[in-house]
């Protein structure tokens, strides 16, 4: 076989349906976020971001910088090792006890990543559970998809964020057989919130467990930032709530957090936790740092929320269509993957505006869009120019307005 | 069913084994290496590590922490995002040519650790490539039974590093099925080194691509440190070349080197590659630092082959059992995982000397052993307290020796 041409071919058909992947090549600026600095052929350029993760900032915060540095001071680059084999720094242990205290829960136990510690984590325990049926909601992120089916457990896929569905799935396995139910508080490319409330109470009427995956919320939503299910009081409900270190955080590195047992468990059966090196010491002290400073401070969380209802606000009285929801995530709808990556290169090569197109298969096709994620560090004058040059384009290339 | 009772009674089996794994809570403290501070319920100790996997102590090189600094000054803390949703950092790309350079490959493909590159580059490959059949090296590191078992293919496993059982293993498949070898060159846990040649020609003579992992040979073999493939020349002959940051590098992080199409292919289908948020600007730049270090420098190399060649001739001079081998790792073999604790913890307790016991399921029950990796920070004194400790627990045991 001729491999590499097998390879060659797999690529021209992304690119003639329009989703090969160009990826921007940033950087960013501590202490100027959201500018970051394009490198491209014709040099470089500022431009301003429009669609990361980091979705506070904290990525820059001062007080995040500085537990890195004094962490790599103190203990050096890496962890030097698995945690079972010389990799265990004290710092993740006090990163565990203050991930176990954000969530309400008796343990955590931390991962190289979020996608980590969701294909592992709940891989795990589909896994090892005898004869455990999965009830994964059908939005759920591919690290999930990828851990059941790792797992080679028994899948069944619910209706999206829909607890009838889930009670009569739920009611088709005999009583007696392991459940779990995986699902996702804010879901990251419509930014809809699940019924945390009401899914928990169909899974305690069947006697199965919950798998909650909080990675677009925590640090976002919640009193202290213990996400959805802090903000709605159910945290204590969920048998497992996992999250991430990487996003509202802005570091890197995944966790889940349950019972001492669960967690226990999955540290010591879990090949992706035991098999890998520990997260550097210095990323351990910045995502706790991040951590902390989020537990006391709403200031960030406010500023976001102001400047997502602006772009809301301003998207809505351009006419510019955008997908409704409770959360800070804005997709601006396009439905076309070829236009999408256009509508995309122009708001960077004219307007120095960087919004990712988002293409299949991280959303459905026919539903590619612009996902953007205000920080609390988007101006006003940020948003008029962003707004202004969607709607440059919009006109430009003739696309549907809505009624504001 | 009680999932509280499933999970403690999974974790007493693994007490009343003698595998339950207890980790050693330590803070290492740059510029000491290869001391520690040990943190236990009877205060905090100094020890000696003897079990890092940070072979070269390239964590506290003044290069390595000075990279990282001042990408964080720069950049700030993580990433903000997946490489191709914003968080695609000038330093990934940076760092992605060095590491092409580094094998003599076209280009090569950062993931978020050495266990997802496998699982996720090798586990891509085996899955997309049509009907494709992988032939397995019998002492895989879990990352690849993990990837290959992810992709659903045909897996074979060959008896490890035996090309004659490849060869007969490659024979019974028809010639225009697509075959992928994936083997180590350095074995972790034996620290034998695969006759990389002989594969390779194996492997071509059937038209399989091969896949080499060099977790544990990268920055210590090749006159650059481009491991085993680079020392033997063989370099060139192989499709994929694997490796990680975080061993000799000092850092954190996983690759694959290859040609620009295949790396390319593994990035635009791979979900743990697509789905994840990228390291941290910070940890790339270190382990650059940390690369581009060790190409020019040999002095590392050098003293740490001494190190282990002197811990080898002491432990012969005491008649402590281990493993010949061509590598950098000495096991002195144990043979029962109680045993293997309760030497680890004295060596702990009493001679303030780290050597985490190695169990099933990392090595087969009934070879359970002390791993040693001697660094080029480690002082005659140090190995002579080692080796006079082992010794001074093998006579209270009453554990064989053999003759020097």
């Amino acid at each position: 076989m001729d491999y590499e041409a097998f390879f060659l071919s797999g690529l021209q058909s992304l690119r003639a349906e329009g989703r090969y992947r160009v990826f921007a090549d940033l950087e960013r600026h501590a202490g100027a976020f959201p500018k970051a600095s394009r490198h491209s052929p014709n040099g470089i350029h500022d431009v301003t971001v429009w669609c990361s993760n980091d979705y506070l900032g904290m990525g820059q915060h001062p007080a995040v910088l500085a537990a890195m540095h004094e962490a790599i001071d103190s203990y050096g680059a890496g962890a030097g090792g698995t945690r079972n084999i010389s990799g265990n720094c004290h710092t993740h242990v006090l990163l565990e006890r203050e991930l176990a205290d954000l969530h309400g829960k008796e343990a955590a136990l931390l991962f190289t990543s979020g996608f980590v510690s969701n294909w592992a984590g709940l891989g795990t325990l589909a896994a090892r559970l005898p004869n455990c049926v999965v009830f994964s909601d059908a939005g759920n992120h591919a690290s999930m998809i990828d851990g059941i089916r790792q797992s080679r457990c028994i899948k069944r896929v619910f209706a999206h964020n829909n607890p009838r569905d889930l009670d009569r799935q739920l009611s088709e396995v005999a009583p007696d057989v392991p459940k779990l139910v995986a699902f996702e508080s804010v879901y990251s490319m419509d930014g809809d919130i699940a019924p945390i409330d009401e899914i928990c109470a169909v899974a305690e009427a069947h006697g199965a467990m919950t798998y909650l995956d909080e990675v677009h919320a925590v640090g976002l939503y919640g009193r202290r930032g213990g996400g959805v299910s802090e903000a709605t009081g159910q945290a204590h409900r969920l048998t497992v709530i996992e999250g991430t270190l990487g996003k509202a955080y802005g570091v890197v590195g995944g966790y889940i957090a349950a019972s001492r047992a669960l967690c226990d468990y999955v540290r010591s059966f879990a090949s992706g936790f035991i098999f890998t090196t520990a997260l550097p010491p210095a990323v351990a002290a910045g995502a706790m740092a991040s951590i902390r400073h989020l537990k006391e401070s709403e200031v960030e969380r406010l500023r976001q929320r102001d400047r997502v209802a602006r772009v809301r606000q301003r998207l809505d009285a351009a006419g510019l269509p955008h997908l409704d929801n409770p959360s800070h995530i804005i997709p601006v709808m396009v439905g076309d993957a070829t236009l999408c990556k256009q509508i995309s290169d122009r708001l960077l090569d004219d307007f120095d505006i960087y919004v990712q197109p988002i293409n299949y298969p991280t959303v459905p096709r026919g539903t590619e869009r612009l996902r953007i994620t205000p920080s609390p560090f988007h101006s006003n004058e940020d948003i008029e120019h962003l707004v202004s040059a969607l709607s440059e384009i919009w006109a430009d290339i003739g696309l549907e307005r809505v009624a504001a």
